[in-house]
């Protein structure tokens, strides 16, 4: 049983770093003018998009219980209001550096889990929850996350040239 | 460890499920019109992207042994080409048709297929490939087309007013 969780746990971990990289190789690509770009007219900008993902990812820390998050001062911005409602934003450097850091944390902290426990309860979740819906753990989480970063991967994509 | 392969499997299919979903929902508040837009300025029109979705998941039947292709005549038009290149596509309600019938098929498909199943090697891979790296099954091919709907998700939910 042990050896199948470490299977899934590497399926479902591939994803995520392959995501995580391949945000990083984009994000590395577009100057700072260009994520201050839409990504389609009247649609969301690059930099809320980078915070959004930045500002969700932080928020895996505590979701998952294994840290504490650095940035809920970005939720206001990125998360609970939509772009371009006259919320200043923070300087795109900033953005850029809270999207690496944060996933510097989460990769810290991954490497230190063992694979059963991404089959536990995540935080906002009883036992009772889990042993009713074993398939909502912490691993079911991830998966969630690396689709969102994927969704809106596709989008940041649209600004290059 | 049946019982643990069955929480996997069970994860995996709720996020290609719900994005099967996501995808149905979209498309069909876009009219053939809107689907016949560029979901931004000098990039790919909706059609290409739904058509594509459709083809690359027609190959999911035999990249998984679980069944015949019905659509290789889009790959022409789909995969293997960008959009708007001069090659004619099928007219969009043909499009929305191979979506949705791809889709039931491969529905189908998984709900006969038993946990263990999805553990197996898909038809690209060797057993000695599988031995070596055993988190390469169809299972992973089905995250990682999880991830590319959602990818593609996210650039059509742009043509959205």
């Amino acid at each position: 049983m042990e050896n199948q969780q470490k299977v899934f746990v590497h399926m479902a971990m591939n994803a995520w770093n392959s995501h995580v990289k391949r945000a990083d190789a984009l994000f590395s690509t577009l100057t700072d003018a260009q994520l201050m770009e839409e990504v389609a007219p009247g649609k969301n900008r690059g930099v809320y998009l980078v915070g959004h993902l930045a500002a969700v990812h932080d928020r895996l820390l505590p979701l998952l219980g294994i840290g504490e998050r650095a940035h809920e001062k970005m939720d206001d911005a990125f998360i609970s209001n939509p772009d371009k409602k006259g919320i200043e934003l923070m300087p795109v450097a900033d953005v850029r550096k809270a999207w690496e850091i944060t996933n510097q944390k989460l990769e810290e902290a991954f490497s230190k889990m063992q694979p059963e426990e991404w089959f536990m309860k995540h935080t906002q979740m009883t036992e009772e929850d889990l042993a009713k819906e074993p398939h909502r753990n912490r691993l079911s989480v991830l998966i969630s996350r690396t689709d969102h970063l994927a969704y809106h991967l596709g989008q940041v994509a649209l600004i290059k040239k």
